[in-house]
């Protein structure tokens, strides 16, 4: 006898373990339709409520994975490894660490996303490069990426369609944050990718989805397993997003950030940026097994910095795609900001003691930096440039940040929401640590 | 800014009560077709794993109550009262009590169910009866209430409309039994009658939809709280369904047996049924303040039954109704059981330590005793009659019961499963306490 959707519902809904068969069941039915919204709802939250063991977290992602294409590069002899972010505030490195991966070796297919609420998306940050192209054919997806180590796209219809419903159920049913369906949605575009290994920074902290540091230990941990288990070598960083990654947040800004390091012309200001990319890029390097030490691997992604090999990879990925390859030599021309520059300055005299990134993440989107609707359309010239960080000290008229907007009108407000995000104490505090644990197998 | 479906559904998934508000909210959205089914479900999901309070049981009632046509009948000056049994085999309290409770001057407005899967239901027994109209218009139903004391008639679309949408998404979604929906969904119908006072029948046992005592006494007083909280004087028999109630399963069968009763034409086989609606018709009066105690509403009822008071008022409603009330003194020319009547005999010598109550009722649905859809047509004729109880003893070859079915072909296949729903052992069992407890505010 068939199985029947309530019957599925029942189970879980009774703390019970759902089968394989049972998991396929619902994906399968998801994708095709044949289970009604309104039941695929009732299971979701009872999937919230009960959880998921790792099997079934593992077997749910493989059933949305293998709902759509999986896309195939064993042609490609390189190992294929990509980085996947849980999303924070000026979250870059997605730019730096693709081309200095590629010049070590490595084969980096990476399908990215767009940027919603307070967060920036990687295709989003490379359109405003004048000419780049993150719409590819999989053909030329997969030519890219074979020539020159990296290629970047946004998802396809085609790649896991069964997240799609479900995630505009989720959104709609209030049950987008529970740790199986979060993993099964990451997971399954991610390993669609056919990746031999991936590497994970999940955030925590006022700018990242999941701001209690245990929360998103979690999700990192369950990420990890999943990804075992699906027969991709994972590993995962906790990393901290208590206030903006680096000094710019916005598009034209972030992108300027990316080519500097790549030029190697390292200031404070981009200090964390370059640090946490180089890490995950030797830890994408050490995990694809192209050295057999993490420490190896992290001489070996140095050096493809210092050389200019990996800014060479990724001029030439620029060109592929169409961009102006020119915005390698110079970035400030070929990636405008706004006319106004608006000092944000502290209203008193202290130690800044947090931010919320999420707020200063939000002040930018108003003003056009940013999405809060998925059709919005974006002004890449908008941003902040922050000037100053946790554990700094600043003095009452010194600037925080600079604005960068398109209308004068529009800086009070947005100054103002920026400035409010700043909490500034009469003691000192030490910076948070970028990196706070890593999470293997 | 106003509230979000999602909203009150994150707000019960994160285990918080619902305010009168947010539930109108719901009740709204689910009658207006604003909330949409798949969050509507999630939130049925999310109200079943993390329950409601009484307080927000008695606003969901209340919410769902008015979603459509509360009658009133306060120009009827007698008390109204109403019995609701959760149902069971056999369960034919309603003919019987119905007239006894308005032979003492109370008005009766029963508005009733249809039988499903093993339980039978009023209206169908009622329609066994020739001519017998239960598709009343409303002004129908208050004349004759007015004037004989009860009436019978089904639900219609303009009672309690969300309740009908809801139950729908219920039984797709695996949301059945919660009990604050079970509770919400009963009340809110029965309450839509215009009730001063209301007794309920909650059964447990094998042909109880809640088999489990523990389950059934907590949806006892979660209907007494809820009734009590929304202004109408509840109070709850927690009655035995461990066997059919009294000696008939069917329709025809079971409106002959209420008859007998009424005709005071008491034997052993119809004790159980008469015992509880006796009792059931004197707490009806007791409540609605006819008589300040229960001794004497018993001693009231008794009188109107052997008086003949209650057969007559039945004999006028069966007539007001359009049913030919010589039913009264020949049911068994106008209520005509199957030609075929087949023993099911017991296949050895012991005592009846259990009966399966809900086999036997699916086994008269399965010859046309009953339904599986809510579309299908009744066989009338068709029934059980049980000649053995719970603590009686049987030898082998002995009637357990008879079998009246249309066609000798059914007999064989239905007679065996009946069989196979008694329990027989070598040990002598005493007979299950028919009236358990009783629970009030």
């Amino acid at each position: 006898m068939g199985l029947r959707p309530q019957d599925v519902i029942r189970r879980k809904r009774d703390g019970g373990s759902l089968s394989r068969e049972e998991i396929a069941f619902f994906v399968d039915g998801v994708t095709r339709g044949s289970m009604a919204d309104y039941q695929s709802s009732a299971l979701l939250m009872a999937i919230y409520l009960n959880g998921m063991s790792a099997s079934e977290m593992a077997m749910l992602t493989d059933a949305m994975l293998h709902s759509g294409e999986v896309l195939n590069f064993s042609d490609i002899s390189k190992p294929k490894v990509d980085k996947h972010s849980t999303g924070g505030v000026g979250d870059k490195t997605s730019l730096i660490l693709a081309p200095l991966v590629a010049a070590c070796g490595a084969s980096v297919p990476m399908i990215s996303g767009r940027g919603l609420g307070h967060t920036g998306g990687t295709l989003d940050k490379l359109e405003s490069i004048p000419g780049y192209r993150v719409h590819l054919s999989l053909a030329e997806f997969r030519v890219i990426l074979d020539r020159i180590g990296f290629a970047m796209m946004g998802q396809t219809a085609e790649i896991a369609p069964a997240d799609k419903k479900l995630y505009a159920l989720r959104d709609a049913t209030a049950t987008v944050e529970a740790i199986p369906l979060i993993v099964a949605s990451i997971m399954s575009k991610k390993l669609a990718a056919g990746l031999d290994a991936l590497v994970l920074d999940v955030k925590t902290g006022s700018g990242a989805f999941m701001s209690n540091e245990d929360d998103a230990r979690n999700l990192a941990q369950a990420l990890v397993s999943t990804g075992n288990s699906c027969g991709v070598r994972t590993e995962a960083l906790l990393t901290d997003m208590s206030q903006p990654l680096g000094r710019g947040v916005g598009h034209a800004i972030e992108v300027r950030e990316c080519i500097e390091i790549l030029r190697n012309e390292v200031n404070q200001g981009v200090r964390p940026v370059m640090e946490l990319s180089l890490e995950l890029a030797a830890r994408m390097i050490a995990i694809s097994c192209i050295e057999s030490s993490l420490e190896a691997a992290r001489e070996k992604i140095q050096l493809a910095l210092t050389s200019g090999a990996a800014l060479e990879c990724f001029r030439r990925n620029v060109e592929a795609q169409g961009g102006d390859p020119a915005v390698c030599d110079e970035p400030a021309r070929l990636l405008p900001l706004t006319p106004h520059e608006v000092k944000v300055e502290s209203t008193r005299t202290g130690f800044i003691t947090g931010i919320n990134a999420a707020e200063i993440g939000r002040a930018i989107a108003s003003i056009g930096g940013g999405r809060t609707r998925i059709e919005d359309a974006i002004d890449p010239g908008v941003g902040y440039a922050a000037e100053s960080r946790i554990g700094g000290e600043v003095k009452a008229g010194e600037a925080l940040g600079l604005l960068y907007c398109r209308e004068l009108g529009q800086a009070q407000t947005a100054s103002e929401r920026i400035r409010a995000a700043y909490i500034i104490g009469d003691e000192p505090t030490s910076a948070p640590r970028l990196i706070k644990e890593v999470i293997t197998a």
